[in-house]
C-alpha cells in the first residue's frame, strides 16, 4: 500500500506568519499523498474579544456555545483554512479545504452533558474516507480544520489532534498511514529542559516505563495516549516533534511504533 | 453529454433561515449532477459593524480592503458555506464547500486600479474544472462561495453571479451546462409591478427589442448581459426566477436561449 502522511500543525505555527509560510512551502514539496490538519491559534479568541463575546473556559477548556461555534467556524474554516489553501496553491500544491461536514468526512456526536456542558463539542464516531480518497488519488491534498458535524445539520468543535488521529485510523484501509504531530518541542524529552534529550523511539514496551519514571507526564500523557491509540488501530507510525522532522533528514524527533 | 445544473442563490435566501432550509431540502433532491453558488447576504455587514470595521462603499459597491476581505472570507467561506454543506449532508446530499482557491478552481486577477480602487476584488481569468469534475463524477456536489484567488496566495472577493456564469462556461467541455439564477422575482417582467407578467422566453432576437422598449432596464441590464455572455460561450440555457422554477413543474420563469 502507498504511504499517506497525515500532518497536524498547531497554534504555535498558525499564529506565526513567517513560520506558517515556511512550513507550507516545505509541506507543498513533500512527495506522495499527504493530508494537513490545522489547529486554531489565538485568532478565534481575538475575534471573540473584538465582538464582545465572552469565551467561557472550564478546566482550561473552551466551552463552545452557539456564538463561539460561529466564531470558530468563521476563523478555522474561513480565514485560516482558506488562507492555507490559497498559500498551498501558490506553492503548486493543489489542495481543498475541509471540515468534517465536507464530503461527510468526519461524523461526530455532540458530547453528552455530564458534570460539564461543553456545548457544541463533537466526539468523533466515524470517518467516511470516500471523498478524501477520490481527491488523494487525483493528487489533491485535503486540508482539514478542527470542525466536525453530526449528519443532522449541526457543526461541532473537535480537537485537532483527535481529527488527525481519527483520519489516520480511518484511512488505513486504503493507505499505509503515518501520523505527524508538529509542536513546539523536538519530541518526548528525557529532560524537559534539554532540547537535545529527545527520546527517538518509543514502543509499547518502553511506554509504560517512561510513564512510571515520570518522563511522560502532564500534557504529554494525553498526547502519547492519543498516539498509542492510533498505533493500536493500525496507523503504521506516529511521529512527534518540530516541523523540521518532516523536511530535514538529520533532525531528531520521537517516533512511536508498536 | 450529461446535463449539469449550476444554481445561484442570493442574499434574499441566505438571510432567511426558513427560506434557506426549504430551498436546500429541495435542492438536495434534484437528480443528476448539480453545483450550488451562494451569495453573501447581510451577515458580513453585521459582523463588520460588530467589529467596528467601517464598510466603504463607492457607487453602491463595497470596497474590499484587507479587513473586509477577512470578514468576507470568514462569513462567506466559513459560516455560510459550511452551514450550507452541513445542512445538505443532513438532507443526504453529499457536498464539499469551495472557494476558487480550493482545487485551484477559479483563478482571478486583482482588479486594476483606475478611477476607483476596489481593493481585493478579483476578475475571473480561468476556471480549472478538474477537481470539480472529479467530485461531480463521484456524486459529490460542490458548493461555491463568491471568493476567488490569484494563484499567488491572495484570496479575492468576486461577484457571485459572475462565479456562477464562469463555472457554467468553464464546465461546458464536460457537461451540457444549465445556469439558474434564483432571485426575488419570477423572472423578467413585462410590467415590473405585475408578478404574473413573466416573459418566459428571451433569445438574441427579442433581447435587443426588450432593451429598446425599456422592459429590460436598470439592475436587469447587467444581469441579462451576464446571461447572454454565458449563452454565447456555449452554456445551453440560462433561467432566472424564483427558486420554485427548479422544483415546481408549473411555475413561470424566464428562460434565455440563443
Amino acid at each position: 500500500m502507498e504511504v499517506l502522511k497525515i500532518i497536524k500543525i498547531g497554534g504555535n505555527i498558525i499564529d506565526d506568519d513567517v513560520a506558517l509560510n515556511a512550513f507550507l512551502a516545505e509541506f507543498a514539496k513533500l512527495k506522495g499523498p499527504k493530508l494537513l490538519v490545522h489547529g486554531g491559534g489565538k485568532l478565534a479568541t481575538k475575534l471573540a474579544n473584538q465582538m464582545g463575546i465572552e469565551v467561557k473556559m472550564t478546566n482550561g477548556r473552551r466551552i463552545t456555545n452557539a456564538d463561539t461555534l460561529d466564531i470558530i467556524t468563521m476563523v478555522y474554516a474561513g480565514k485560516i483554512n482558506k488562507s492555507i489553501v490559497a498559500n498551498l496553491q501558490s506553492n503548486q500544491c493543489n489542495s481543498i479545504g475541509f471540515t468534517g461536514a465536507d464530503g461527510n468526512a468526519i461524523v461526530a456526536v455532540k458530547r453528552p452533558v455530564s458534570d460539564i456542558d461543553y456545548g457544541f463539542v463533537g466526539d468523533v464516531v466515524k470517518v467516511n474516507s470516500e471523498a478524501i480518497e477520490v481527491l488523494l488519488n487525483n493528487k489533491i491534498t485535503p486540508v482539514f480544520c478542527a470542525i466536525t458535524h453530526d449528519e443532522d445539520g449541526q457543526l461541532l468543535n473537535t480537537n485537532a489532534d483527535t481529527i488527525a488521529s481519527e483520519l489516520a485510523i480511518g484511512l488505513t484501509n486504503s493507505f499505509k498511514t503515518e501520523l505527524y504531530y508538529c509542536f513546539e518541542k523536538r519530541g518526548v524529552l528525557k529532560d524537559v529542559n534539554d532540547d537535545d534529550s529527545v527520546i527517538e523511539h518509543i514502543d509499547t514496551n518502553t511506554y509504560q516505563a517512561l510513564i512510571e519514571q515520570g518522563i511522560i507526564a502532564d500534557g504529554m500523557l494525553p498526547k502519547l495516549s492519543n498516539c498509542f491509540q492510533a498505533i493500536e488501530k493500525r496507523v503504521s507510525k506516529v511521529c512527534i516533534g518540530k516541523p523540521e522532522m518532516l523536511f530535514q533528514t538529520n533532525s531528531k524527533f520521537t517516533t512511536i511504533k508498536e
